[in-house]
């Protein structure tokens, strides 16, 4: 028997609901900060990762569906949604739109091969944001003030943001210089991954999870300490206006985040809900000031997050918050007959025509299990159809939270379900 | 520079809003009917496909992105929605849910190597549907009362509903009998596909592009007229319960689809809008009787239809209706001051926060552009903020469509919008 891919699932009624809801509010909270949806393709070339990423990344190295289509092209079903998206406002030339920063969302599937884990999948769906075309702390702040107002609007309280600055890319080269003087001395004590990234992307070391307990990672030179001052202002202003808004965070300078593209502004939002068991992140971001040149467009600056559903649904899971289930339907139709099975039908159609939500049984069961049925579906209303009924042309509706019943013409009762 | 990969396309939000649009309506008439969601991966092992779609397919044969994972799995990007939902409905055992048919929908990406020609991609969206676990006429019918709705409920007049019957596999394997006898003599003036075809899946010459005009094709024998009497009595029933509801169809013999498993009731929705140059079709279904048994699933029938949103949008577009606009934001905040912009930052943390969309000029803009800028993004509301403003925490509120004022404190805006 064939099966689910392996790292991937099915989500099935009992659960889409949730996911239905949840989207819903991140499309009306990504309208109250005036961002638009973008859609990208599942797939882009696979230089596009490589170069936009980062080659040093676990992303890029291991975590890559890649493929060659007919036409022998290597594509890859995108691992994130900020290159795409930065791919798609250098290809439209979207620094000419007349409002900047342009402020886009998207909300879609992502693909990382990774090893199978509780709330982690191969694909999962991402729900992100970017802020395109000006460098302002005002739009890292508002990016900031969405993601916790994504959060608390659901409930959650165990949240605790995290910030750091890069600094510029200045302040940011210089403090590598720092981290590779401290490292190299001792750096065959490190995983192999280290020994690689202290070339590649020094940083990237107090980031490894491997290595986190190790004496020179906790000794390491602060980056704050090698911010120029446009970058320590930049942070400063940055953290001020946080205050103003009464958002609570902490500073962690040992915040890197596991992308080559980030400058100044970056963070992460973690969850300390007993649930978890240990502390998680679910969602990260961060300005990238330089990357739009670096893929051969125009000098503009952007910032962003992206968070996954996934998490969100455990977090919510985790703090004990139900999502509240779809609504019912309008009507639930039992029939006593054939006769009636039919004539349901026809009145389904002119129902389901006028906007109205209505069901009946198709498997030719007893009255009882129809209206346990019709329970099951949550209906509001129903209605029972026998001999009598038809010759009449009418039926008692009845509300099922109240008992009440009326009788009425099939017609009325159209229009009484389409005013209500 | 770095480019969409060919054959696809990213929707930006001047197209985006049409697809929210249409995917809110499509949502709300599966409600309607009582159908739910389901999300399946957007790729399977290849095997589904093979199996499912059948070997015999230009979709299978010539169309398919297949790669290896990092596991060394063959896998799919799905070509199309029906065999994921039954390979779902048969991994999660749906036969024993209480409730049958299983009523399921998806709105979800698809993958097809196609040659590129206007309104087809390589990823396209479809909506389709799937009711699993009952044969009855009734099923076949609400299913085609939905899909007339859909279309209907956009405001689309040039619809031409095809229906035929494919009868039970009884049927359908003398049928084929008679059309290897019928074209086996002169195949070898068929094309290459064709001369395949005979031997695969004879039906399926009906159906070519290249040889529809060939005598042969025009005198070949009636599927009508191979249906057993159990099949043309099935057929018969669903033509009498659509004339009944009033949903118009032709008969077309020649109606086959492509894929392999349909049984008895195939269809296919067409538009003979004029800005489509020729007719096309908009959607296509049937019933699949054998498909469930034949991937080791329970003996359960199941009806469903697939339609492409990229095509309904053309066929919108060819009709000249045009999607409602997305309604712009509630307030828009003019600044005066680099103090005001600040002011007008804490402002809109407040306001968003109580589900009000707010937004402001992010590029310090002088106050005429600050007001164009309003106007584009269609501002219900605006206020000016100044020096005056800030001292006194009072702005007056404009209402943009009457030009009415009033003086208003900070938090009364707040409470104003929010009640509105």
């Amino acid at each position: 028997m064939i099966q689910v891919p392996r790292g991937t699932q099915d989500i099935l009624p009992e659960e889409s609901y949730k996911w239905q809801y949840i989207e819903k509010k991140l499309h009306e909270i990504a309208k109250n900060y005036n961002y638009e949806e973008i859609r990208t393709p599942m797939f882009e070339s696979t230089d596009l990762f490589v170069r936009a990423v980062g080659g040093s990344t676990d992303i890029v190295n291991k975590e890559m569906y890649t493929f060659k289509d007919k036409g022998d092209r290597s594509l890859t079903l995108r691992p994130e949604g900020t290159a795409p998206v930065v791919r798609s406002y250098i290809e439209n030339k979207m620094q000419h739109n007349v409002e900047q920063p342009v402020k886009l969302f998207y909300l879609a599937p992502m693909f990382r091969y990774e090893r199978k884990q509780k709330g982690r999948y191969r694909q999962f769906v991402q729900f992100g944001v970017e802020a395109i075309g000006v460098e302002d702390p005002l739009i890292d702040v508002e990016v900031l003030s969405m993601l916790m107002n994504i959060y608390q609007s659901f409930g959650l309280k165990n949240l605790k943001l995290v910030i750091n600055s890069i600094g510029d890319i200045e302040s940011r080269n210089e403090y590598n210089k720092a981290l590779v003087e401290h490292f190299s001395p001792r750096i065959d004590e490190f995983c192999n991954d280290c020994q690689t990234r202290i070339n590649t992307n020094p940083m990237r070391i107090l980031d490894c999870k491997v290595d986190r307990d190790h004496e020179l990672v906790k000794t390491a030179p602060r980056m704050y300490d090698y911010l120029n001052d446009e970058s320590k202002a930049y942070f400063e202003t940055v953290k001020a206006k946080l205050d103003k808004l009464n958002i609570n965070y902490e500073v962690d300078y040992n915040l890197v985040r596991g992308l080559d593209y980030y400058t100044h502004t970056a963070f992460e939002l973690m969850s300390d809900a007993e649930g978890f068991g240990a502390i998680t992140t679910l969602c990260g971001g961060g300005r990238y000031n330089g990357l739009l040149e670096m893929m051969d467009g125009p000098d503009k600056s952007g910032i962003g997050f992206a968070l996954s559903i996934e998490r969100l649904l455990l977090a919510l899971e985790a703090e004990g918050i139900e999502i509240p289930k779809a609504k019912g339907i309008d009507l639930y139709i039992c029939t006593m007959t054939d006769k009636a099975r039919n004539a349901a039908g026809t009145l389904l159609h002119k129902l389901r025509s006028r906007n109205i939500s209505a069901d009946m049984d198709y498997e030719n069961r007893k009255l009882k299990a129809q209206m346990k049925d019709a329970d099951r579906k949550n209906a509001q209303y129903t209605i029972v159809l026998g001999e009598d009924e038809l010759d009449s042309r009418q039926a008692d509706l009845k509300n099922m939270e109240t008992g009440e019943t009326i009788k009425l013409s099939f017609d009325d009762i159209i229009n009484t379900l389409e005013e209500l």
